[in-house]
């Protein structure tokens, strides 16, 4: 694969403008989402983005890079061009993921809403707290995300208990069960972690039947909001399988003024920041990237697009 | 040193009797504070508690030993009976602290509060998350609390300084200094956190001149409330020295009603909760304290009333 030029869009294009001096091998083009036309595409071999402009087609592209850890903008519901290559970028996503469940799930033990509120009634009624080392995580997904919130969790002595297709052992989970067994691990579960990629499979994986083996467990959303039938967790915090739901992402974001999620209760929502990609490392991840793509190298950050992730 | 007569009072003492069954060497005395008199004193040759009761004085006592880590209750502005072995509990202080100071840093990081304000009004607005690793902490004491919250904070890439004494050097702390050399340290700290002990020599250690240093630090006091000069600490607040206080003990507990922390908004008040000692570790320790005293040994769990800690 020979990549010449390349055009680089979507709301990161101002600040990427500085890989046209680091990298001066390729031809580069830096335009807003707008701005980016069919023909665009003839012009260009490489494309870098979050997510296809909606003037994208293949054109003459040989090779797609994702700014973001997820590919689904680029695959999902979409028929992908066999010899385009579609890789992405891995960076410190399972780093600031762990960190942000992590704060949820620590202010929860530490009950900061509680204090919170005896605070502005000038009461104290201390309580004893649990430690992380009490608790078990089931987290959904055990890929490079997964992966990493779970060895966070465990130097904390979590139980952390790994969900992926085939339920292959992995040492930073106690134990990793297949999507089919799930039921055993969920009804212990203390806390839910969902870090799966959006694919066919895992579209609408939250459904009321899934909710109804937890039992007053907090659920984190921070792979992709198609993954919940949002109505089913509703149902399922009113009838007490979900004692709290915390979601980063939502099957539309920003998540419509009129979602009933906002105003619940039970609901924490974050405008997906879980793991917003810096410029230092969209700029790293991109030029390691076109490095193995010169070298001629198998390329690591390489997307199965028939997998989906 | 031969106990034969232990008097266990304080709010823990209903459930503590199960040690009469445990340990039938000795023979015990289970009282709410109240009711402890003077009598005791000359009855006991070992008292079991949190602090003293009003009635303490040191009769017959060979042997104190308090429930909690602090031990100021039974030290400070009081003069120690000087072959009177005063022991406390170890237990995992340290790791709830570090997990009750890692809440509100990561709550801090992952702007929780903010979030919360734009969930009610229904916004949506990204931003980018700091990583732990990009802090600076720092850590006053370096004992065995100080330097598990500095451990905890190390396995995320944390800058963590401590400062001690004489600044011994410590591998959990990226560097130790001495309290005498604090400014250099202080002028980049992102979070300051205090776990020292009450001694003459920390009343009031954090007072305007400290305070002076910091640069929109966050402070964090879980070690005692009057180490800190509330005043020094407010006027801080208001001159930006302090972005955010979260206090977890107090000069006077429960903290009065009247008392002008409880109303600031850059102020987090919680009961004395960051380390609860439980009935098990309760036991556990003390248990070993007299296995250690039985058999003649040196008791790791003594403290040095000298010092004071």
């Amino acid at each position: 694969m020979d990549i010449k030029k390349v055009i680089v869009t979507g709301r990161m294009y101002k600040e990427l403008e500085k890989l046209a001096s680091m990298d001066t091998k390729r031809e580069y083009l830096f335009l807003p989402e707008a701005e980016v036309c069919p023909n665009h595409f003839e012009w260009a071999d490489g494309y870098v983005a979050f997510k296809p402009t909606e003037s994208f087609h293949f054109g003459n592209l040989q090779w797609v890079h994702a700014l973001g850890a997820g590919v689904d903008a680029f695959l999902f519901n979409r028929e992908w061009k066999k010899d385009v290559v579609l890789t992405r970028t891995v960076g410190s996503f399972g780093q600031k993921i762990g960190e942000y469940c992590l704060s949820y799930i620590l202010a929860d033990i530490h009950r900061h809403g509680h204090f919170q509120h005896t605070q502005v009634q000038n009461v104290w009624m201390p309580s004893k707290q649990k430690l992380l080392q009490e608790l078990n995580i089931v987290i959904f997904g055990t890929g490079t995300i997964g992966e990493e919130v779970a060895r966070m969790l465990q130097t904390f002595g979590v139980n952390v208990f790994g969900i992926s297709r085939r339920g292959t052992a992995n040492s930073h989970f106690t134990r990793v069960v297949p999507v089919s067994d799930v039921q055993a691990v969920l009804t212990q579960a203390d806390w839910v972690i969902n870090t799966l990629p959006l694919t066919p499979a895992t579209e609408r994986l939250f459904d009321s039947r899934l909710f109804s083996f937890m039992q007053s467990t907090g659920f984190i959303n921070v792979g992709r909001g198609a993954s919940v039938d949002d109505n089913a967790l509703l149902e399922a915090i009113e009838q007490g399988h979900v004692r709290r739901a915390v979601l980063d992402v939502f099957r539309v974001e920003p998540l419509p003024v009129e979602s009933p999620l906002w105003a619940h209760s039970n609901v924490v929502i974050t405008p997906h920041i879980s793991a917003v990609t810096g410029v230092e490392e969209a700029i790293e991840g991109l030029l390691a990237v076109l490095e193995g793509v010169d070298r001629g190298q198998e390329i690591s950050q390489s997307v199965d697009v028939i997998r989906g992730y």
